[in-house]
């Protein structure tokens, strides 16, 4: 399964249009190219749409939203809708202001998503509609545990029946799921939230998985969430040797990526079937 | 004094918006989660005001100013002084443009910081209302030595008693004061001057400082500004034992600001009260 | 010849205005500090009109274009042709998207360029009026081979007479050519091409040497172009030791860079006159 969904990412190298914000967006591109895939950036209207055509994926990241890029989102995401391309949400800091659950809501409404991930505060605020979001680290009152993992998984799954959309809820233990089948992930390192951006990064990763294998989004999405913790475990691995630290643990954790294989993912990837 | 400092800032985790220029944001990011805060970038006027509220502090930097983003740092400093969050100018660039200078007047007037923090010629700037900036670095003519420091010391207090605000000046030598008290400062290294946006981390780090040891501005940012320079010389340190370039040096500076501690700074800080 | 062009980079230290994407700007400053240059970023209208007044060079790099910066790359690029400085534009997707072409046929009617560098699908975009570039990447069909040299190398002279720029075409193979002389350069590695923006940060190298070499802009340009790849070689010397991957390589590249000497360069450039 696994082998097949990487292989599918290094044979086709998806190229994955990204509306995102400008303060993780060069890690963002460099986990694309690193992870197998290939970045473009465009937030103009006029430029978007026409960009999106010749990609094979979309992600919208709200992070650092304006007035200018809210309008390009939308309509871009409508095209990539249209084309049939996946398109994937990121809901940077939604719950955090109005601004943010509003365009959450609009973009949901307009625009259909293979795959939204989120913390489990940007996520719940997502479904109450409202949110409690302390900036863009979920509030500690929402952190997914073993004793509310069975709530979780089934509030997850309620989730995406309501959306359609795959949901990728992202912290100490992940969650991906749709309506039916939910995995839970216990791959990762906590030191990953001393790199700004690992949620931006994982989430243009998954885009670029769901690109290469259409009609799998749920697999391709557990897959990268995988795949992208272990590369933070090995990354951390890799710092517990040096007296180095959160810098070069950017770095390793970015040349994991790029190093992985499936032999490597199916040793290390921590995943069940819930 | 200064564990206490140290302490508060790792116990609190301040959380810092920053409306900061889009070429230094990733490492303004990662500096504040490496010092021990945490960040959030916001600039549409809509979402600012309200994710400022959330916030410990509030962090303007006029790097690549435009229209749009001077009148969300006008009224989101303004929201943060109600609030009574520290609120830090970093004024990048001062007196290189009209509209540069103009914007620092307009924020100088409306809007109260706890500290300014910026090169000589940048500071200058502000004293004088015209400067003679060179792009984003200090002028020659303006660089403090141990020949005029004396004169820098008066200069710098004077302008704090002005502008009600503490002034921490960066260079070679830094000095940071308030009306009545100058620190000298003689951390960091010259090698500082190859990575772009050391000035924009530093003022991003005193306003986590800030944040965290509230009614105590003036010790708060020389901590940060002898932890910075620390850092520097410990990443030199190690640069100096391989082969490695600036980019390395970069990382090294951010590793060793995430493991700095109470300890390496009093046996490393080089300050003194004048 | 060399050592001249490079000693008086590092004895000028160019300060070069960049208008560029925000997706690789943090890098392209780097670099540029790395290089023996100095960078400064201004997109605003009035703000970037009197910065780059007090530069020696200017970039334009239409990578995020949006109208409100497209306006700016006109109005300052012709500002900087009054000021006699060397202009370089990096014609990021020209192709892709009508917005790109038709800016870049709008910046190369208005604005006068010492050189423009692109891979080669932008290259023939420019010639041809339109293009078919997939992304930010030059199309396969495209690709300069041994087999297809000398018609390349023609076609370059043929649009450096058309444009009055030097055309710096950039790929496995590189030509830098003006209308009567044609380098052929075979520095690089193909890794670089999984580093986020390796040509944004070349054009502003190209920017600072050109700036450095006055009247000198074709072998200007052409140093830089074996300079970067010469570069990018040690870095992937440096890599192979190692069991890091493509972020450590980005590092090692800029590393690279800021210890480039004419000794180094003298001994490593792979270059000849066609």
């Amino acid at each position: 399964m696994v082998e097949n969904i990487l292989k599918n990412v290094y044979e086709k190298t998806p190229l994955v249009h990204c509306i995102t914000n400008y303060v993780t967006v060069n890690d963002v591109a460099n986990t694309l190219l690193a992870c197998g895939g290939s970045p473009i950036m465009a937030d103009d209207e006029r430029d978007a749409v026409e960009i999106t055509a010749i990609c094979d994926a979309l992600v919208i990241n709200i992070g650092t939203l304006n007035e200018r890029t809210i309008a390009t989102m939308l309509k871009t995401g409508k095209r990539a809708n249209e084309l049939s391309h996946p398109v994937v949400l990121d809901p940077v800091g939604t719950g955090a202001s109005a601004l943010r659950t509003d365009t959450t809501f609009k973009l949901l409404k307009e625009v259909k998503f293979v795959v939204i991930r989120g913390n489990v505060s940007e996520i719940k605020t997502i479904s109450r509609g409202k949110g409690t979001t302390k900036g863009v680290d979920a509030d500690v009152s929402d952190i997914i545990t073993d004793e509310n993992l069975d709530e979780a998984i089934a509030f997850v799954k309620e989730l995406s029946a309501q959306t359609g959309s795959v949901i990728a809820v992202t912290g100490a233990i992940d969650i991906v799921a749709d309506s039916n089948k939910a995995y839970v992930i216990r791959n990762g390192h906590r030191i990953m939230s001393k790199v700004s951006g690992t949620g931006c990064m994982l989430t243009a990763m998954i885009a670029a998985y769901c690109a290469a294998n259409p009609g799998n989004n749920l697999d391709a999405a557990a897959a990268a969430v995988c795949a992208f913790g272990l590369s933070g475990e090995l990354a951390y691995d890799k710092l517990a040797k040096t007296d180095a630290g959160t810098s070069s643990y950017r770095t390793y954790l970015i040349d994991a990526i790029s190093k992985m294989d499936a032999d490597t993912l199916k040793g290390g990837m921590k995943i069940e079937n819930r």
